[in-house]
Parts: C-alpha cells; structure tokens; sequence
C-alpha cells in the first residue's frame, strides 16, 4: 500500500503510513502564476493499492480540486486500487433540498470524487450518515467520537457527562462517555435550515459535574454556545467542548472561551491548533477491513 | 431562452440577454460562515431552455464550482435544454501530460462540467482547439479576434501590423487584421512547459508602423514582453497588446508598459479593468446557431 498525503492532510497521512509500516508519498503540489493548481505524483504507482488521504475544509474548492486532480494523476498511473480518504467531507450539510431551486452540493461532490477515480471512500464522522448514498462506490465512515473519549480519561473530571447538543450527537455521547464508563446525556435542537437552529432545554442533572459537550462538527460554535449556557444555569462544574471536525469559523473559538467553554477538543480530519486528537487509527483500521 | 449568470460574468450575461431578447437571471450566490458556496436559482426554469454564463478565471476553483452548483440547480429543474457559456475555461493549458504522474486538469474539469448537467458548451477562444476533445457533448469554440479588431479601427493607426506572438496567434493575427484590411505576421515562440515559454526573432518590417501584438491570453505578460523587445529593436511606431482573456497575473500590466506597451485591449471573457471589448456578439451569434 502507498499513502499519498494531499497538502491539507500532511500529518493524518504520515501517521496513516506510518501506523501501516507503508511508503508515504508527497505529490507535487503548487499554483501557476494566475492561480491555477498543478497536481503532480512522481512516484510510479503503477499496480500498487494506492490511499490518497486529503480534507476538504476552507478553503473548501481549492482542497476539492486538489482531491480530485490527485485521484485523477493516481488513476491514470493504472493503480490497482485508489481509495480516498477524505477526514472531513466539504458540502456534506447541503445534503438534501431545502428550498426549491437549490444545488444539492453534496452529491456533486460525490459524484466528482468517484468520476475522479476514487473506487471506495473512507469518511470520519459524515455530518448525515444516510448522505453517502450519493456515492455508488463503497462508503465507510467511521467514528472518532471513541478516540475523543480517551483523551478525557486522563485529566481527572469529576462525574462527567457526555452531552450531545442534539438528540443526533447523542451517538457521539453515548461512544465516547463508553470509554470513561461515563453516563451520556443529550439536549433537543432544531435545525431550520442549514445554517439556523434553535436549542431547547431538558431536564438535565449537572450540578457540580464536568460535563463534555460534544458534536461531529464545531462551524460558528452557536450550537455549543447555546448548550454552555443552559449548563451555566444549571450550575455545572467544568466545561468542555470536542468535537471531530473542528472548523471553528468566525471567532468560534472566542464566543465559547466567553461563556466559560474551558478547552475544546478537536481531531486531525482539520489540522488546526484544535487537533489534538489524532483520528489515524480509525482510518487504518477501516483500511484494513478492505483488505481482509 | 432564460439566462442565468454566474457572478463572474454578470455584465456579459447582461449583454447577452439583452441581445437575445430574454429574461435573466441571477441567482442566489452566498458563502456560509465556513467558506462553502451556496447556490439558488429561484425562478422556475421547468421545460426551458437555459443559458449559464460563468466564466472560471481567478480564483478559478471557487468560479468552477460556482459554475457545477449553477448547473446542477438548473439541470434539477427538468430544464429543455442547458447550455454552459464558459468564457474562459480554466485549466485549459494543462490539457495533456507534459511530465508523467501529472493530472491532466482540463480532461477533468470538462468531464465536471457534463456530469454537473451540461448538454453544450460554448467556451471563447480556448488554448488548443483540439482540447475541446475532452467534451463528449458538442462544445462551439468562437473567437474574439474579430471585435478585437474592429476595435482598432478607431484609433487612426499608421500602416498597423497585427501581430501574433507566435505562430499559433497569426489565426487571431490574419482574424483580426482582417477588420481593416491590415496586414498580419507572427514571431516564433515554442512552450517548453505549460508555464515557460522562448520567443525567437524573424525578419520583420515594422519600421514607423503601429504593431497590435495579439494573442488569445496574456497571463504574465512575458510573451508580450519579449515581442515588444524585439519590435522596439526595429523602430516600430506605437505599440498595443490585444487578447480575447486578460489574465494579466503578477503585475503583467506594469511590465507590459514599461517596455512600452501603449494601451492592453481585453474582451468580458474575464471582467476586469481591461475588458473593453465584449464578446456577446459572438457568444450570442453561438447561442442563436444551436437553435437553428
């Protein structure tokens, strides 16, 4: 097997080969004066397994061009298997229609991938698991939320929770507060449209605990915000945030600092200073499924 | 006919409307806080034929894909027929492998384009006419060169030469010349790599005469320059730089007059400063030939 590491995933691609024991390949990526991408693998490929391992955040089309460009340079090398690994999936919350007369972004992405010459597909934590249905190629997505839970195993909470801020994240809690034998809880949200939710309180027992909010997706951290302070009301001990896909947009970061939100949490699948977590084992161990 | 136009060519679906004589439309373009495009074509569209212009210059990835949503909205509303008025095609120079293990981006792009719901394309002037191959649907490549013309025809000019840069523009060159019964000629030029270019002299009378260096693109300016070099050797008279796509990167246009480049003439194919000619009527001219 040959990793190779698109710009916007150095270190998930390094971690990838190396926890494989494979080669890691670094293509040749750069602009030509006007902007244009030039994509280029020197390597010969050639009737190798081939793992090309690139995110697709902001800037979301630049990272999709260059995944695309990168399939399609594996590809024509006659591989025997190109499989992408794509951490975090850009347009995987334009889904569906909301309104009439919308792009449904996410299943051209889908589509471009596999046109590209991806022949199967690794994801971690796809924001709407029935969504990769717009691919007709092999889709796994696997979960980071296990991972996330261990990296609170060791910092001493006191009877901690695990609370989704949607029913959906639920999922979430539930796997990561399994690693700290820890209880999970979630609150009720709403999403009117992809961009505009509202939360709503439940009963919840939190008084003196250290509670771990956590989610796929931190964008504006509105949503975690909003779920810091019914906690504050509540009067919660420690707060924390953790989350898979770390996108931190707008001063995210600095809106949940504000309302008492203590550290958040993230993973590789967007290599910020939130990266703390590393989701490469995930990814292997769904490459080694293929295998087998 | 409905058009629709894209954001990167708002004055040139305007002016193709116009001259058509139907309704345009201008869709929903918006970022959300992430970066990801959203795109709404709010009219009805139902058992039309539609026209999308959209031009894929800088930032060329953000304009394609801008470009594919405006497609696939339209093509979701069970449109007659759906047309791609593409300007400036980006990535058309990298339209076969100069090296090995190099993505071949036009093939890519081209297939994007018919996956996203195109049926037809109408591009300007593109690079190599034999990359239209790309395209399994009919693509019309018109040209500027003639409006590009008729636009000197004004400026009073003394014995004008139309000259390509190299012998692919003396098409452009003789097109061009053509509008005023003026001569033409080409310089010797050979592209080492999409990027890196070497201009050879000839025997050139351009003594006293006002030189039109024109090319389809000028992107860096350096093939203008070198040509501008060489005509001021001969004593020219006044010198002018005319292309259908003024890219015009990292300060082409300071470096085109320092050399003594008296005034740059690009077309609407990219809305710039520059775009003093627009292609409408040729693009229209186009557009008027598929319904016949």
């Amino acid at each position: 097997m040959i990793v190779v590491g698109g710009s916007a995933s150095q270190r998930l691609a390094e971690g990838v080969a190396k926890s494989l024991g494979c080669k890691l390949v670094h293509p040749e990526v750069k602009r030509f004066p006007d902007g244009e991408l030039y994509i280029r693998i020197q390597e010969d490929l050639r009737g190798e397994d081939v793992v090309v391992v690139q995110s697709t955040h902001h800037p979301q089309n630049d990272r999709l061009m260059e995944l695309f460009l990168l399939l399609e340079a594996a590809k024509e090398q006659d591989v025997k298997h190109l499989t992408a690994v794509i951490p975090y999936l850009a347009y995987a919350r334009q889904d569906k229609l909301f309104k009439r007369g919308e792009a449904v972004s996410l299943k051209l992405v889908s589509k471009f991938i596999e046109e590209a010459g991806a022949q199967d597909v690794v994801v971690v934590d796809i924001h709407e698991e029935e969504s990769v249905s717009y691919f007709s190629i092999p889709v796994r997505n696997v979960t980071a939320a296990p991972l996330l839970g261990r990296y609170f195993k060791g910092l001493g909470l006191t009877n901690p929770l695990f609370l989704g801020p949607d029913e959906k994240a639920v999922k979430q809690a539930s796997s990561a507060a399994k690693e700290l034998e820890a209880s999970f809880d979630c609150l009720k949200k709403e999403r009117l449209t992809p961009n505009q939710v509202v939360t709503s309180e439940k009963s919840l027992d939190v008084e003196r605990r250290d509670v771990v909010i956590i989610d796929d997706i931190i964008s504006t951290g509105g949503t975690i915000v909003e779920a810091a302070k019914i906690l504050k009301n509540k009067g919660v001990g420690r707060i924390f945030a953790a989350c898979t896909h770390a996108v931190l947009a707008e001063n995210a970061f600095g809106r949940m600092a504000s309302v008492g939100v203590e550290r958040v949490v993230g993973t590789d699948t967007i290599e910020t200073p939130w990266s703390t977590v590393s989701v490469a084992p995930v990814v292997v161990e769904a490459l080694m499924k293929r295998g087998s």
